[in-house]
C-alpha cells in the first residue's frame, strides 16, 4: 500500500498516521511534490478509510488487491463427514448434485432419488424452504418436505443438499440437511452467514445474481471468519440485459476462481440458463472451464414440476450429461488423474457405500 | 388471461383445466387451429405454472401484468403513530430523513441531531447494525449505538430510522427504532420481510441494487400480505456497468411507482451516487420526478466518517438542499397544495411538536 | 503518474524508460523494495501501455484520471451560427428540441412545426435516416424527408436536428441539417465521428446505451480532436436489467457532466423511459439535476406514429412540460439568472426572431 | 399472432385492419368481452406497430417470436472460396483464427504467421484499422498494415481476417482481406452492414457488448437481407457489472445460437475475458458448449504488444489450447464425426494445401 500525503501536511497529522503504522514495515519518502509512505507489510484486511479520512492524506493506492484470507488457507476439497468421507471434488469425476427444484411428495423424491443413484449422482438436492418472488407462490413443504427427502436419502445413501433462508430454518433443518445451501438471494444475508459460520456442516454458497466476484469471496469469508471452512462456491448466473436466457451464466467467474483459489467451485446450469435445452451444453462448458461439479434440477416429468418447469431436465437427459461431462473432466484433468483414466471413465459409476 | 390449448387436447386434460376455473368467469372458444380459454376474472395472484404445466396447454398469455395487491389497497401516506401523527409524505414539504451512515458515539449523534432538527429534518437516521461486504470491516455499535441514537431522538423529538438485518436484531431494536429500514442487501430476505410484516411499525424498504421494479413491489407485498401496510419504498441506485458513480440512481423507477401506485416513495441520493458532489443535483431531480422525500447521509465532518466518507455531505450542504427541494416540491405539487404556497414555502420549517 | 519498477530492473531497461520521459518533469526514488518514478507533468493523453509493456515495470498508477482535453477547453455554449446566434443553453430557459421520431409527410412535419413554434420550442427534430433493429422495419424517408423538414424549418425559422449514420448521409444531409445528431448506436462509430469532427456544424452526440461516461467523453473527444468543438452531449438512457422501462435514464451522468465539464448536456426522456407517461416527470428531473435542455418525441396523434408510438407525447402534454421545466430551470439557476426571473418565467415564451 | 380488439371497435376501424390482412390466413372470433383476430399465417417480419397504432386495437400478442429469416435459410458452413474451399466449421476440428491484436511490422506478422501455421491455425487475424476509445491511442497501421499481413498470408497460405469500420476502409481493404470482421462497436452500424451485405466475401460479425441475442441476429439479418449469407457470428463478451474480467463471456448465447440456428458461431476468449490466464479455460468451455471455432489474440511476446497486452497469449500457450480443444471438439461431436476420431485427433494437424 502507498499513501500519498500533501507535501505540507502538518506534523501533528503526519504523526497520527505514523502512529497507526507501528506494527507494519513502512518507509517514508519525500519527493519534491509529495510525501509518500510505502507500506511493505500485508495490511489486506485494513479498510482504506482508516487512512483516507485523515487530514493531509491525498490518495491511498493498494498495490495488491484486498484478498480474503480464504485465498491462502482454503483446502482444495470439502469433506462430507457423515457419509463415507465423500469429498468434493472427487479425484476422477465431477461431483453431480441433482434433484427436483421443490420436494413435492415422498413418492416423488424417493422414486427420483433411486433413479439418480443408479446414474452415479453424488448428492440429492431438493427444496423444502423456497424463496419465491411473490408471497402467493408455493413456498415449499417445509419440515414435511425435509422428512420426505430424508427417507429418500436413507434409502439411497445420497447426502442431502437443501436451502435454508434463516437461522430458524437452520435449526429446523439441522438434522436433515447434510450441506446447507445459501441461495443467490441470501448471499448478502450476513447474519445468516455468520450463524452458518459457527456450524460444522458444509455450506454451498451460491453467488448472488448481482454479486461481483469480490463480494462473492467476501461472503465466503464471512463463513470462514466465523469458523467454517467447509465452503463450496456455486456460480448460477448473473443478471444482465439479456432476456432470452433467464440469467447469464458467468463461466469467466468459474475459471477465475479455479485459477486463483483452492476452494471447490460448482456450477448450476439450470438457473444459469433457465432453459432445459441449454442445460447440457452449459454443463459441458462448466466442466470444461474447470468447475468441480454441477448442481442440476431434475424432474421425472419436468413439465409438471410445481416450480421452474422450464429449466428442469428429465432422467435420460441427465444420464447423457453425466456421461459426457465425465469424459470432458478426464480430458481437462488428464495430467492429474493419469492418462489411462481418460479412456475408462466414460461409463464408470461412482460407488458410494 | 388467455390459455391457448392444443386443438387436439384429450378431453380428460381439458376437464382438469376447467376444474381449476370453477370460481372464475371464463369462456371457451374453438378457432380452427386452437382451442382458447378466455378468463375475464382477475386471477392476478395465480402463478402461471398452475396451468402451463398441464398437458395440452401451449401458452399462457396474461393480458394484464401480475400486479401485487398493494397496488389497489395501499394508502397514500404512512403514519408514524408514536410521534404526533407525523406522516410521509407531508402535505407541503418533502420528507427529509438525515443522519450519519453509522452511529459513532453519543456525542456525535446528539450534536448532529440538534443541528438536523434546526434545519427542519423530519427523521433521524443512523446505522447501529451495518451490513459490510467484508467481515473485517466495522460492523456497527449494535445495541449501544441504538441507545445513543435514542438519546438524540428524545432530545430532538425526531423519530428514528435504522436498519435491521435479522429477526434477532428486530427484537433487540424494537424499543429504539421507529421505522425499520430493510437495506438493499436484504430486499430478497423473505423470512425477515415476513417477520416485519407481523409488526405494527412502519418499514422503509430499500430496492436491491439488482431488483426489477416488479421484484421490488413483490417484496413490499411480503410485508403487506403478512399484515403490515405501513410501507415506504426507497430507490437507492441499481448496479449497472457504469463505474464513475457508485450506483445508477434509477429515477425512472420513482416516476413509474408514483404514476401507478399510492405508496410513499423516497430516494437515497447518497448511495444512489456515492459522491457527495452529486447529492444536491440528484436530490433536486428526485423531488422533481415525484419522490415524496429523501434519505441523506450527513456527517459533521464527512471526511472523518468511519464509513462511506465519500458520499456524506455536511450540515450546510444539507441546508441548501432542503431549501431548494422545498421549492421544487411546491412547484411540482402546486395544484395539490395551492398556488400561494409556491412562494411562501422556501424558508418555511416543519414544526414537529 | 507513478511508475513502480522492479528493484532489480536492468540498467538498460531503466534507461529506455527514462528516454521516454525527456520532455516531462519527473524524479526517481529508490525505496527499499522498489524503484519509483514520479512524473509531475501532465501526461494525460499518453496511454498506459507505452510504459506497462516495458520490462521491469510492475505497475502504472495514474494519480489523476485520464481526462479528455475537452474538459479544459470546451466552451459553455454551443452557438448555432446560421440562425440568429441561437445558443445552447440559453440564459433564461432550457433548450427544447422537439418533433416526431420519423418524418412521415410534408403536411405532418409542417403542421407540427407550426404548433411547436407557438409553444416556444427552439429546435425541430425529425428522423429521415432511421437506424432500425430489423432491416425490414421502416428505414425513414431519406432525402425526401429532409426536404419536408426543411420546408417546415423555413416556415417556422426553427433549426433542424436530424440523425445521420454514415459519411454518405452526412453529405446528402449537409444542406438540410443544422445540428447533426449521432445516435446511440453510432457513438462508437469513430470513422463517422472523425468526419463530423472536420465539419463546422454542431453535433448532438447521444450516449450509447452501453457507454461508460468515460467512453462518452472520449467519443466527444474524437469530434474535438478533429476540429469541431460545437458538441452537445445527450443522455438518453442506458441498458440495465430493468425491463419495465425501455432504458434506464442515467441522470447521475448528467449531474456528473455538469459538475465537471463546461459542455452543454441535454436529456432525451422519450428514449430514456420509453413510456409517454414518464416523459413529464423525467423531463422535470432532468432539468432539476442541471441539464441544459431536452429532446422530446412529439406527435400530433402519438398512437398513429409509424415508430416508437409508445413514447411519443402530444402537443398539449409538451406545453405542460415546457411550462413546468421553465420554472424548475429558473429555480435551479436562480443565482445566475437573477431572483426576479423565478417568478416571471413561468408563462414566458422564447422569441426566436 | 393474435390481435385483441375493443369489443366496441367502430366498423370502419375494424375494416381497415381486415384490409391489411388480405394476404393472410386469419379468422375473427367474438368473445363476450373482446373481438379477437387469429392470424395463422407467418407474418414474422411485420412490425407490431402496423396494427398496434390503429384505433380499437388493445393488444398485439405474438405467439411466436419474431425470428430473422436467417434462421431457416442459413447454411451450416461458410465457405472461403479463394482458399481451397476451406470452410467453417471443419468436419473434424474447431476452426482456429489467431494473430496479434494489431499488425505492428512486416517482420512481426510474417514470423508469427509461420509459427501459427505450424500449429495448425486456420486463419490469420491482425488489426490494421483499430477502433480505439481515445482518439490519441494508436489507431493501427492502415493500408501499410494490410500489406504486411498480405505478405504473411502469401507465405503461409493462411487467409486473412481483419476489421473494417467504414465503407471507405472496406474499399481500401478489399484486395487484402478474406473475411471482413465487423467489431463489437460497429454491430449497430447498419449502413456498414448494408454495404457488406452487397459484397461476396464472408463477414465475421462480432456481437456488441450491449446487444441482446435478438439484436445480434437482426444485425446478421442486415447482411443476409442485402445478399450476403456468408456470415460467421462471434460472441466476444458482454458488458455487465463485473469488473474483475474485462467482459462477461456469454456462452449461454453460443449454446442458444447453436441449438436454434445453423450459422457458424465462434468465440473470442481474448476479449471475452481480457485476461491471458483465462483464455485457455474459456477456450475449452467455448468448444464444449458447441462453438465451431475460436478467434484468439496471440503475440510472440505479449507483454510488449502495443495494445491489449493483458489478454494476448504466446505461441506455446496457443499450442496447448489447440491440442485440448481438438480433443474436446471430438468428444462433443463424437456422433457426427465417428467414434474413432476421438482417440486420434489429439495430436493431428489440419492440412491446408
Amino acid at each position: 500500500m502507498i499513501i500519498l500525503l500533501n507535501k505540507h501536511i502538518p506534523q501533528s497529522s503526519f504523526e497520527k498516521i505514523i502512529d497507526k503504522l507501528q506494527n507494519f514495515d513502512y518507509e517514508v519518502i519525500n519527493s519534491t511534490v509529495q510525501k509518500i509512505i510505502f507500506i511493505n507489510s500485508e495490511i489486506d484486511t485494513y479498510p482504506d478509510h482508516i487512512f483516507s479520512a485523515m487530514p493531509g492524506v491525498e490518495k491511498i493506492i493498494r498495490t495488491k488487491i484486498r484478498l480474503p484470507k480464504i485465498l491462502k488457507d482454503s483446502k482444495s476439497a470439502v469433506e462430507i463427514k457423515n457419509y463415507h468421507n465423500l469429498s468434493i471434488p472427487h479425484d476422477l469425476k465431477p461431483t453431480i448434485i441433482a434433484g427436483p427444484c421443490a420436494i413435492e411428495s415422498e413418492e416423488q423424491i424417493v422414486n427420483l432419488a433411486l433413479k439418480l443413484k443408479s446414474l452415479g449422482v453424488n448428492f440429492l438436492r431438493g427444496g423444502a424452504f423456497k424463496p419465491r418472488t411473490s408471497p402467493y407462490d408455493f413456498q415449499g413443504l417445509g419440515i414435511t418436505g425435509l422428512k420426505y427427502i430424508k427417507t429418500a436419502s436413507v434409502k439411497t445413501n445420497l447426502p442431502i443438499v437443501s436451502e435454508i433462508m434463516s437461522t430458524q430454518q437452520l435449526e429446523l433443518g439441522y438434522d436433515y440437511i447434510d450441506i446447507f445451501q445459501v441461495g443467490a438471494r441470501n448471499m448478502y444475508n450476513y447474519e445468516l452467514l455468520k450463524e452458518l459460520g459457527r456450524q460444522k456442516k458444509p455450506v454451498l454458497l451460491k453467488r448472488s445474481f448481482s454479486a461481483t466476484i469480490d463480494e462473492f469471496l467476501q461472503s465466503a469469508e464471512y463463513l470462514y471468519a466465523n469458523g467454517n471452512n467447509n465452503v463450496i462456491l456455486c456460480e448460477r448466473g448473473i443478471r444482465s440485459f439479456e432476456t432470452q436466457t433467464r440469467n447469464t451464466l458467468d463461466l469467466n467467474c468459474v475459471a477465475y476462481l479455479k485459477n486463483n483459489f483452492k476452494l471447490p467451485v460448482i456450477v448450476d446450469p439450470s438457473h444459469g440458463t433457465g432453459l432445459s435445452s441449454l442445460v447440457k451444453p452449459m454443463s459441458q462448458a462448466a466442466i470444461a472451464c474447470g468447475a468441480d461439479g454441477l448442481i442440476i434440477e431434475v424432474h421425472e416429468t419436468p413439465q409438471s414440476s410445481v416450480s421452474d418447469s422450464n429449466q428442469a431436465i428429465n432422467i435420460s437427459q441427465l444420464e447423457e450429461i453425466i456421461s459426457i461431462v465425465n469424459t470432458i473432466y478426464s480430458v481437462i484433468h488428464a495430467e492429474r488423474i493419469g492418462n489411462n483414466s481418460v479412456m475408462n471413465t466414460t461409463s464408470q459409476t461412482v460407488t458410494i457405500k
